[in-house]
């Protein structure tokens, strides 16, 4: 087996991945949240959007019910005809966009905080 | 029982908090390694440092080592003279400093994208 297989590669800060959790309250919200939103408004239902994250509907239902109760008007809604169809709210949406805005501003600073340490990164798998 | 003492107070972005852990080829830079670092900077020894923070020596020790393989310079150094003194490099000291303006940049960026559903924030528990 030729060596170059199984030596680490270099790393660079392009395989450096921030990943952001908000605490308020004993209710949270990070990445996991973020993607279900994301995923119920593509897809229009909670079952949906959860088996498109490899989660079942009633771990997907549980998620979208934290969010819920994070604030006093909902992320999510049911569309109450009795069928799995669920919407993004108004907040849904705006906090969705300002999550993903959040992370982008992270990942900008991690690169230009960590940018001095990147000669220094020791070779290893990238993600 | 009055009833105030059962109702949650209103919470406020005051009472969000920010948890930031970056993934670089498989090793993990978050706020218990930034913590770490702080306190052996402080106390001059891991096993203390790890005390301080309510960890095992050996924990520490491995935290440590941890952080000292994410590079190709050690970010902590044993004193070598038999005891269990410990000293940051400046690697150490730089990417500690990094880390923790890294954390404020976090910190005002979620503070300025959260700002629109303070008002909208749930009562709940204050961390």
């Amino acid at each position: 087996m030729p060596s170059e297989l199984s030596t680490p590669p270099r790393l660079t800060l392009a395989d450096a991945q921030p990943r952001l959790r908000i605490r308020i309250g004993g209710r949270k919200l990070g990445p996991g949240k973020a993607d279900l939103l994301e995923a119920i408004g593509q897809t229009g239902s909670i079952a949906a959007a959860g088996a498109a994250m490899g989660m079942s509907a009633s771990r997907a239902g549980l998620l979208a019910d934290e969010l819920n109760r994070m604030f006093t008007r909902p992320a999510v809604t049911l569309q109450g005809d009795g069928s799995d169809a669920a919407a993004l709210t108004g907040l849904g949406r705006a906090l969705l966009a300002a999550y993903r805005r959040l992370e982008a501003r992270t990942r900008a600073a991690m690169l230009d905080e960590l940018a001095p340490f990147e000669a220094d990164l020791a070779p290893g798998e990238p993600p």
